[in-house]
């Protein structure tokens, strides 16, 4: 039986503009769903895992719509509900060459921003699951989810499901109140495995960064469950153009992945989360060294495959660890 | 020198679905922009006469997108502001066959609905304008946008401009507190012209109606300085076949103009704003019959022109109104 | 808790030309999936009833690509099988005015053709089920899909499901060295309602027609089991228009629905399928009358959405029976 | 053996908004290529007969494009000659509804315009050739090409090949320095068959008309080569909505065809041209009532098709005479 | 207030082949439009200047399709004319790796090039104008051209205005009898501003060049006025990959900025315009150093823009400039 | 008189998917024609050689879509026959970065697999030809492909004509019973010039390859016609990012072309064909150090063309070959 991994978290419905546009200069949008943790629900379930994710829609039809998404997508839609508010929703326009990528998100007020949660059975939401993971982006859209995501963590702790947390610092949410400090911490001290680099441990953990190493070290102290902590290492030579590595830190050393030259980007939006999607992965199937490698190299050939979801195998990311196939023409 | 219109009121960015496709199948939008009194405003630049917009987009790549759609419709966008808030949109599926077209809006908390426009010099605003239009949507957006009109409406009656109103009662809107019958009858008091149909009439008026005429002459006595009320009558064969025609009352009389088939519809959103325009313009330069066959006849070429707006001709009216070159090869 | 139906039989991938374009002209394809009993399915599942669809695809990224169509549209894929073979296809180029549609069949040696299912746990394919729909293209593709179908008929009458069949002669099938006359009276033992016209009574039931009243009551003394007898009566006065009844046999008398006139007609294929599902959906909701009804005009409303699915609810069929809404704008 | 059709004249590349689109609204083009007189020597290739063409194209990429098109659409391209000159333009907007269709000519200085065919072998042109086909069209572009079309006429005659003529008057053209009336004449004297209505008539031939039949007995007398004179009936209830009936004169009597509604006219360009094809190939092989008919279907089934050419088969066009699958499903 | 820029000159439409086919392959085209004086003005508005272009486009669709383009990208249309003759058009195929870009020009005969423009006030083109730009296009199409470009040089310095000439030699035009050495010296006697390289120099100034500076000092020897002489040195490894540097000699010395790498190229039209809009707008604003920073980042993110025009903020150029942001993912 | 080629061999429809979108993503296909000789012909048409190729097609529209191709593309399509069977596809999903590109074949049971050939005069077929080109893809369709290969070459020595064979062993074809080395060598025996690198080399010639010099000798032993063998030498980097040399042994040394960087790949398919035609082209018209790097270099242009072949002239070529203009822009 393959490992089940459930997600929570909002899904944007995604509107790109066509090949190198301009918003100034689109006359039509692609149009795509996202969110940094149905991504890697996404991922996961293209690995081959079973893939559950907990979210809200408004009633109408573009909630429709995202949900046929994800249906599409093969992960379970059980626990989605369908309420009042509005389709969260961000624009892109993906950079090329010197020029930065742009997002101009419309998400408040959304469905999920008021969903309450409270008629989710979370003893079935958490059944045979093995992996929970979640993001910094859900507690900061409301208090709802803040306190819908500190229940779904109390619930998988007690039943013994491995937990990781992107912590994703991000200043322009956090508008309802709370700040991060206020928040974050608490939903901390659940985790296994977070994704943390020096603006997350700042705003989030309250542990100022010289070095990261030490900070990890820090982390250990402050949040003792956690037992890795991980970020990806990327240099922007371009929009087109970038190199990237992945980072682990395992509670003794840093582990660092080969670094790849990414040229040729497609669509890097969704590359950190197939990252955190292939690190879960390996952790569950492979060692540490392995599952870092995998977890880059998933990283990797997101950044060629259009929208925010990373439709790749197991073998096809294997092969790129293993150097082989690559670039090829396979018939 | 050619007349002048000034229009006041939102404009949405309009994301329709391709060809005949739901929203359910929709994997891209085309992307266009519309409000009902801008509509008015772009048809009449199109007939020639110099057009100005008054409204608020929010500060970013979609509000450029947005001013830079009026001044491409040779639009006036000297009095557009830019303002925090987001773009209001709406989602179109175009009907076909016995299938209805279908909108989801989501507009609430747009820039327009925030926005107080204290800094508007409204004696610029109404400079050497002959006719200023607005519709029943703008007040029923929020207390702002209400109060905005209010303003506007006794700088135009001062200046002595000719003024419609597009009842257009919604029942979605007017969530702010306030329903039409405290906002309507006072704005509708300054009104030369007013489209109104049974619902605005009982809604916006506090006119029952049994008898279209009657309520005509009743809405004379409440409001007095309304000299015509029109509509159009259209009936729905199907959203591909429509027949249409205009109604004027004129004070003494009801005319009628001829009825047309409409088979083939393309976009039929805007269809009632062209007829505004049409009859603006035709009020402007024709006599009353002749403005009431311009209108309906602008109406009808309105149904094969994709987008909210009417990319017509005077000459291509005329003609339809002359029943000459009717759907001929022009070379 | 809603209804159930079960579905088993080949489903293609459709390549259709663009616009009106006909195949010698066409450089691209738009890409969907069809088959006739899923295509009820697909249906009845959009009407909120739960699907299941019994087939085989090649284990290949078209067969992954086509089980990704099925779960998007809510079907579940509990029993579909990868196996060797190829995907069968089919070439559309829509008619458009006088000129006819037209289909060229790329389907022998698919996967389903091959398909044995012995695997198949048929009693878990029948759990729950409420009604199981097949169609005489099955039977027609190989002798492994005849013999397949027979053990899902066994089963299905077993524990007393309704059942419903298709005959749908297709002369260019039956190349496997049986007829239909070898092969179907048994099949059709099964069924409580058929959809048969003159060809398919004459081709797979052996029975002459002159009157098809007759042809159904002699139907019923051959295979005692049918309770109903369906079909629809389409007249083409073109391509893009249409009319279109249905009529049903009832074992004592001939209801005939309302006539439809179909203009603009934008997809017909799968009309006759939308038919059958709305049947099976009136049969188990509502009276004979009605349900006829409904079936009818489910199936006119097919003929405006673009691929072979019916992708309307229950609410939008039922206004098109009571003449509400039609072709209306709804906001 | 199949028969031979040869034609010369101009050959434009056609700039077509997409969908319904206006040019202003045009932010991209469909290409393709038309000339009156290549259209209907396509329509015969599609017929199955042979056919070359006669013209010059610029000698550059656009000239190259151009040729492999109607090497695509199996025209001999044998005597095409690149020259210096720029390609002929026309943008064209399809009208909808009652909006007409428009087109900008942009083919002044074009390279066959000023192309003198010094080069040309006329005795190889007219080898095996059984029908030689002009258009009025020709000999208003420039005195070079009315002198092409003297020499290429006077060759023709001397093999004894039919010729047609389509008259084609067009008052735009004709720039050089010559009226119809200079030039015609001399040209139509060598024809069997021509296409006129009032218009060509009065421009072309000084015949003045009252009566249509009554100008076809002056024409004969006029030009006693002459044996059949023919044109179709149009009449436009809209840009998609056309009725259409052929015409042709034998010098007896006048034969009327069946009158056909055609109702969602995709591409009424080319019309006249598929009328003129479908009466080459019927005089060739049938009497001339069933020419008459199959020369009115094949121009019916033309407004079905995108683009100046029509690509239907004999059968195709039989079907429609005989109202044979007229609109089926053909699988 | 911001500063003010005129500008005069053709503005053709350019018909590109879609993706990366060829002109032989392209079955439709993208519309565009573009001339190397309006791409400077268009570049200049979006950077926030006001921008005026004088321009005369033919009295049809497709010229008022221009205008509205013009006004879109926000340029004063109030000296755009509507005269006879055609819109020049060009075609382009966008090469890519080894493969050459290329452009069929097809501009002769075009509206400006018979534009004399009697009717233009010359005293209102120019009030309240900071700089006027102009190309050595302009002085090779026509004589009308380079008379009514010669009225505009004379007013504009009677005014003060500061003016910049691109002398942009061009072989394939100066065809109507004059050499660019007859008309080239006496227009870029007014300028202050020149971008000229050896085959400039050489063809319109008459000066032999060994080596650039030398030519700099001897040109302002013989054009006294000339105050900064500029180009850019492009260095194309392949259609997708080239160096850039931009290069400004001041009188005294030559300054040169940071060379670009710049690869995965999307559209190089236009990034010498690109180029010349950043340093009319740096030497208005900045010192002459950061001026031609500003001029070559300018010009670098323009080849990742689709259509000749520069469609990038002040901020994006500065952050290149400052290397900030370099292709990243701004939220 | 220019040379003349022809080849013989299965052509497939190739259906692509969009942009970078995986067969998973993609709704639409593109549609292009291909095949390894087709490909061949089409590369030597376009550099002006004449080209026929032999092949047969079903008799239907796919088959008529088929034929237009190659007579657009220039080739003689006298010896194409339309007989019974399926048109051969292949599904492609274009590599990007570091991914492969995927081929899925489904090209059994098709009309070129069961064609005999009986009718073709082979005499006719060879006539005035200079170069006859045959891959190791035909015999390994089926028996009849083989003796059909067979037949023309036999007849093709007989007339004298220049053999060239590409090997091009795949394991995935021989199907038929009959494996590479009961086939291969009599059919390579007949050859001047053949394509093999060391998995040709052992499965379809019987010699093991340590060194690729030294295997050339050894076939230069066994099959003594043979006078040249190449081979590319392909590095791949990326799928967007290749390194490319050509290499050629001529009985007596190896000649190697400039190794090309190949950046910003477009499509990859048919690469292998363009070196084969550039090294025909080159062997009957330069000298074979020349004929090498022109092959290179037209393999090179290859992989900027979207579809199949490759569409460049001889001076394109030649311009790369000698480092002219390599990624201008040419007006």
């Amino acid at each position: 039986m393959s490992k089940k991994i459930t997600t929570i978290g909002e899904i944007m419905m995604r509107l790109t503009t066509p090949g190198h546009e301009r918003i100034f200069q689109a006359d039509s949008y692609m149009v795509n769903f996202g969110g940094a943790e149905a991504n890697v629900a996404i991922s996961l379930a293209q690995l081959g895992m079973q893939a559950a994710h907990v979210t809200a829609f408004p009633d109408n039809d573009l909630g429709e719509k995202a949900i046929s998404y994800l249906r599409k997508m093969n992960i379970s839609t059980t626990h989605i509900y369908k309420t009042s508010g509005r389709m969260g929703l961000y624009f892109l326009e993906n950079g090329t060459m010197q020029r930065a990528s742009k997002i101009i998100y419309d998400r408040f007020d959304s469905a999920f921003a008021h969903f309450k949660g409270d008629d989710i059975d979370w003893e079935k939401v958490f059944e045979n699951v093995d992996w929970f993971h979640w993001t910094g982006i859900t507690p900061a859209i409301s208090q709802h989810a803040a306190d819908l995501l500190l229940k779904a963590l109390k619930k998988a702790q007690e039943k013994g499901i491995k937990i990781s947390g992107d912590i994703n610092y991000r200043r322009n949410l956090w508008q309802y109140g709370k700040g991060p400090l206020d928040i974050m911490p608490e939903l901390i001290r659940y985790c296994d495995l977070i994704v943390a680099d020096k603006s997350d441990f700042e705003n989030c953990m309250d542990i100022q960064v010289s070095d990261w190493a030490d900070a990890c070290f820090q982390a250990k102290k402050d949040f003792p469950k956690i037992k890795w902590i991980t970020k990806t290492k990327r240099e922007s030579i371009s929009a087109s153009h970038n190199k990237l590595k992945g980072v682990l830190w395992n509670g003794n050393e840093i582990l660092q992945s080969k670094t790849y030259e990414i040229t040729h980007i497609v669509d890097r939006i969704g590359g950190g989360d197939a990252f955190m999607a292939g690190l879960i992965y390996g952790l569950l199937h492979f060692d540490e060294e392995k599952a870092l490698e995998f977890a880059t190299a998933a990283s990797v050939l997101k950044h060629g495959i259009p929208g925010d979801a990373n439709l790749v195998s197991e073998n096809e990311i294997l092969d790129l660890v293993h150097e082989k196939n690559v670039g090829k023409l396979l018939r």
